[in-house]
């Protein structure tokens, strides 16, 4: 048992999942650069076989990173595996990532085999993807509601076939610290082979407790992997955040006793990269990266800490990249900064005609607004690649008035592939009114489930607002980002940016661990 | 030790505390109100000592609620108490709740008092207020960061004065589910008289851990009273969350064997009034109230859910009230059925020129909005309260336009007391533009320090925009929400909203437990 604890970063895969966040393969790959920078030990970047997209991401990710091990999920069986081996195989070092469920309900009710059927597969899988790759990692799906005699058989039938590292998720949420942890304690005593290989623990949020669950896990049960996602993010209430099982181990050290390997002061701009991205917001009070998290409102708190910082802090805000990203460009600056900046960030654009594009823009915004903080660089770099990825639907002009009393009419020309066009249209109100216009000539179809805008940077109302659009069609659930200073050219950009993800995306097969 | 699990819900004091969270008396008492239809056990209204203003809410409140113990927080000397004994007088049942630190920190550096005289001040003030109130609460702020021997001493005396219910916050959100089950524990063998009061747990969510240290307070430490929030709304990382605890509770009931009297079909409700009134969203990956918390997105799953429901759900999202307020008004329905709707979301208005205010309003949004939600109903309610309380700038009329290239422009006329005024400004965006002419009239200096805006009801482009906008101008934060179909109007609502909070708000003490 080592004392270094291994960090995992699912948030682009299981994250990914989480209805409305998918995401392109550049935009995955910017993450994962942060996630690089971060230092987490492990990326899982996908699931290779669940559509091509997603086997370009995988790869391209492979690819590009160098520090950090890049990762597949893949069913247990010869084609995920393969699949997902070709994916990695670029990488520094590359891992599989392959799952069966285990417990009666899942392998009854879902998978229709027998608990014999599923060792087998099970064990058959771990030695395929062994002669694949040399870093094979073995998940339990709903493995803490498992019958714990079999799943000690399946574990140590796949240690035997050669998996380094065991994951046993609490796929539904169910779980409660003390119980958890004795569970992953018990199973590791009854596995014989047990010490060849690491154990890790997935834990989700449903009931508010995936960080107190995997971090017992660690404590009470040996596990030396948590597997994490940046804000949480994931399927229903997501996963265990991996800003906050971080801080957890660095400020209870006492308690743990354990190193993790992580740059504390990338959690900030990775939480907001993962949130413009994906549309999803992150609540005021949430741990760690929420805005309020290191606010003082109360006289008698701010009393204290005047008196004395730790009378109500455990952590600084600095530590964890609060207050970085404060250097600002503007219009003055010129290509050199800009692409310094980019660098500083870690945002790398495939060629100089990006980069020249991505130059424009900003200068374009720095006309309309004199200070430019990181955050409008990642929107405007955000905006750029969705070009660069050939969007069918692109935003060429707007106009539109509303006045109290009338109804609010807007007038949208956009770029539908080579075609332009100009559409008029009456609203409830200005956003409306120019999705109408938008939708008037496109019918889509598509139900809008989700609108809402967040200013990207605070201080002044001069701020970039951000829009988010989310629509639903058959099935389907995209979101679309668009950023200006004018919230109705934002919110027109979004919706052009969701209609196009919904035209060009693929369905897929998603998995859960 | 009893099998009820108390639930003490605190949103209206160390919820409201929260930065940019503060509430009128009026939005208090529609939250205490659906509290009470929840059926928690003990409603925390407020800090009576802290402001006129807020003694006045714990008043109101405690005249009006009849089901649920309402409490006044108070620090630990006769003023507080005395007033906290005053604003609760008229309570079915009262409570107060006096708190001093026991910690070193704490002692030392913030209250400059010695051990001895911090275990005297706790013992006459619980012997003050038990003379003033048949039910006292005594916290240890700071509690678990306190030396336990002294800690069971102040807390032994404070029985014996009469004090019912001991809490022990961990009130930097330090502790850790199993450290902080045993200090409850091992706390309460040391106390000879623990039988003679209930126990309690106050968490705080810096590490991501209330919901399991305050469960671990219960199982391991035998607690019975449990102190949270809804939404975890709070300060910093925010308080233990009341709808994960209570369904943690209920969830794993063969774990905790205990019965909460709460009604969880209320829950969703309560999540969206509290988002709703203090601006705070909730995420979409929050456990139980967030939006993807019930939600199926990849394959794998959707499968599993349609073969059997529990290969992926451990709770049903009816149970926390998901699906519930689908029942809509129209242009249609008349002033009973707006009445009756009223009464059934818990909101009392309290003059019939009120109701017919805000039937006038529900009748023009009807005729701009074909179906009206009841988040429709209560933002329309919200509005018309504030207007209740004689806000002091409301919007008269606007126009304004953009077109791509141009800039924005807009004229805005607004009541400023009982003169109007109209103001043109350009700007960066119509929002910019507005807020720009408003504030070129009033010239308030305040800080734009968030914006963001959230559609109220999913499912089309004809929802009402819900802006929220924080203020900050010499220390002081504050919320305006403005809801119309017209997100420019909504924004001009929710800014002048939020500067006539600014200038009838008074400069108040607040605490933290």
């Amino acid at each position: 048992m080592t004392d270094k604890l291994i960090i995992f970063d699912t948030t682009l895969r299981d994250g990914e999942q989480s209805p409305g966040a998918s995401m392109t393969r550049d935009e995955k790959l910017r993450i994962a650069r942060q996630l690089e920078r971060l230092k987490v030990d492990v990326i899982e970047a996908g699931f290779a076989a669940s559509s091509n997209g997603d086997f370009e991401a995988v790869r391209t990710i492979a690819n590009h990173i160098k520090d950090s091990t890049v990762c597949s999920l893949a069913r247990a069986n010869d084609r995920d595996i393969a699949r997902a081996a070709e994916a990695v195989a670029g990488a520094n070092r590359g891992r599989i990532h392959t799952f069966i469920a285990t417990s009666p309900l899942h392998m009854e009710k879902k998978l229709r085999m027998s608990p014999e059927q599923v060792l087998e597969q099970a064990r058959l899988a771990v030695r395929f993807g062994r002669n694949l790759c040399g870093d094979i990692e073995f998940s339990a799906e709903d493995g803490y509601r498992s019958e714990i005699d079999f799943l000690a058989r399946v574990v140590e039938a796949v240690i035997a076939e050669g998996a380094s590292t065991i994951n046993i998720p609490d796929t539904v949420g169910y779980a409660i610290p003390e119980l958890y942890g004795h569970f992953i304690k018990t199973l590791r005593e009854k596995v014989p082979n047990s010490d060849k290989a690491i154990w890790s623990v997935h834990c989700h949020n449903d009931l508010g407790m995936a960080v107190a669950n995997s971090l017992a896990g660690v404590k009470i049960g040996g596990a030396r992997q948590v597997e994490c996602t940046i804000n949480g993010l994931g399927e229903r209430a997501g996963n265990c955040s991996l800003e906050e099982v971080v801080m957890a181990v660095r400020t209870r050290r006492d308690y743990f006793g354990l190193d993790v390997g992580i740059d504390t002061s990338q959690i900030v701009p990775a939480s907001r990269m993962v949130s413009q991205t994906t549309g999803f917001v992150v609540q005021p009070n949430k741990a760690v990266v929420g805005a309020n998290a290191f606010a003082h409102a109360s006289g008698i708190h701010q009393d204290g800490v005047l008196k004395a910082r730790d009378t109500y802090e455990i952590m600084r805000a600095e530590d964890v990249g609060w207050s970085a990203n404060k250097i600002v460009l503007g219009k003055l600056s010129g290509r050199n900064a800009f692409k310094q900046r980019l660098q500083e960030l870690g945002i790398e654009l495939e060629s100089e005609a990006e980069i020249n594009a991505a130059f424009t823009r900003f200068k374009d915004l720095a006309d309309r607004k004199s200070e430019i903080f990181d955050e409008d660089i990642i929107a405007l770099v955000g905006d750029e690649s969705v070009t660069a990825a050939q969007e069918h639907y692109r935003l060429v002009a707007l106009s539109q008035s509303s006045e109290m009393g009338e109804r609010p009419q807007a007038t949208v020309t956009f770029a539908a592939g080579a075609k332009e066009h100009t559409a008029t249209a009456i609203g409830n109100g200005p956003v409306d009114a120019c999705l109408k216009a938008i939708e008037s000539h496109v019918q889509s179809g598509a139900e809008l489930v989700l609108y809402s805008v967040n200013a990207i940077t605070s201080g002044s109302t001069e701020s970039q607002g951000e829009v988010t659009v989310r629509l639903q069609l058959a099935g389907r659930i995209v979101n679309g980002v668009g950023a200006d200073p004018d919230i109705i050219v934002a919110s027109a950009k979004a919706y052009l940016a969701a209609l196009t993800k919904l035209y060009s995306s693929v369905e897929r097969v998603a998995a859960q661990v």
